[in-house]
């Protein structure tokens, strides 16, 4: 089934990455050819892809209420992976395995601004369960400023049974927890074949992915109000293990333009 | 001139932390008084706050489109302190003083949430630009899930004299960058009397705000869209600063539980 994809990034990085099927560019009719949307079109026009100038109402119609910023693209539905595609990355790039697994998260902007950071540090696999919990949608695309297009998510059916088929891997799984008996991040050393799970908005991991986990650690915290976003308890945890691994692979990218 | 705050935690924590003048509470007629709006409706009590039952449309009104969650306190102005506040704080609680600078931010979602990790981080200080940023709005308050209502919130005239100023109080001023040839945030030990720096969404720091930090610190990325959204970098920056001080303070917030 088609989906249309919306706002400048989220198209700009679809057709950048390429791994959906193309369809089909719409741009509000009335909007001129130049900066961002310039470079949308020419990048359409490199991938072979039609475009076609539409009324505004048509945008906003298939945006459905998103901020699609005179764009919108038609594209296949999202390219998910399996697992061992996310080891093969590993393999390939000669680094431990590195995952972030979501448990039944919901809201569309958390899951988005997490993906923006496992792009940002380079993760194997994002592993979502299929079921109660958000779908890569347009407008988690979106929320991920396209992040999403160049990343392995793996959608599965039961969360527990991909955390040992990940264990079976000798893959560590940190569960980020709150409380006082729960140790801080940097009591362990996160340089480790690594899977760093988060529990929903609110409700925390459910208790059989907390007992699955092989280790719990939490972000201190010693304010008045005493309760972060899970996106941004995600964003760092995830820095926190990528430094402990070094930065790794931050040096080849920025090599080039030194 | 009053305010109408909305919001569950936004209300709870303004009426928790009492800093305001609380003129009114209002709640929505057809709503229970139970759960969260009962825990409201009993402090608001206890703080002699008058509470009012009006029609769901006024509260909409009132709430100016926000999610108001059935409840708006009518309060005064925030109480914005001065930098004389937060060093005070700092030399209470014995600790090398810890502020975060805002250079011109727009939204209130990244300023919220920064001011949520301000709050969990036990920041000394918020300095912030009177003009041509965002100001501490409903909005804004309720972004912060009502953390703000308890810090240290610095209002000036001039971001650039009030960094000279920190100087001479010997706070170093770190500025978040980006670039190749920024050192990473590992690099430096940022258990120092520090101002950390955040620059605007898109544009970052304005050229005088950057040149007058004593140095700039970087969050390396290696992934394909290479950006992150300035309260999610902002973050993982000020947990890396309270990591370095041993997380102070957290100790003593958790010993009673234990």
């Amino acid at each position: 089934m088609a989906e249309f994809l919306y706002g400048h990034w989220a198209v700009m990085e679809a057709l950048r990455a390429g791994r959906r099927q193309l369809e089909q560019l719409l741009v509000v009719e009335s909007v001129e050819e130049r900066g961002r949307i310039g470079e949308i079109v020419e990048l359409a026009g490199k991938r072979g892809v039609n475009v076609r100038r539409v009324p505004r109402r048509i945008v906003d119609d298939l945006a459905d209420g998103g901020n699609h910023q005179s764009v919108v693209l038609r594209v296949g539905p999202y390219p998910y992976v399996e697992l061992e595609d996310a080891f093969a990355l590993a393999e390939k790039r000669g680094e431990k395995p590195f995952f972030l697994l979501l448990d039944l998260l919901k809201d569309p902007q958390n899951v988005g601004s997490l993906l923006r950071v496992a792009d940002a540090v380079g993760l194997h696999g994002v592993i979502l369960q299929e079921r109660r919990s958000v779908a890569i949608t347009p407008a988690v695309v979106n929320a991920s400023s396209g992040a999403i297009e160049h990343l392995n998510v793996i959608q599965v059916n039961n969360l527990v049974n991909a955390m040992k088929e990940l264990k079976s891997h000798d893959v560590w799984l940190v569960g980020l927890d709150i409380g006082p008996d729960v140790p801080p991040i940097d009591r362990t050393d996160l340089n480790i074949a690594i899977g760093l799970v988060l529990g929903s908005e609110g409700e925390g991991m459910r208790r059989l992915v907390r007992d699955t986990c092989d280790m719990l650690l939490s972000l201190p915290m010693r304010g008045q109000v005493a309760s972060l976003n899970v996106a941004t308890v995600g964003s760092i945890a995830l820095y926190a293990a990528w430094q402990a691994r070094g930065w790794e692979g931050w040096g080849q990218m920025v090599a080039p333009n030194k």
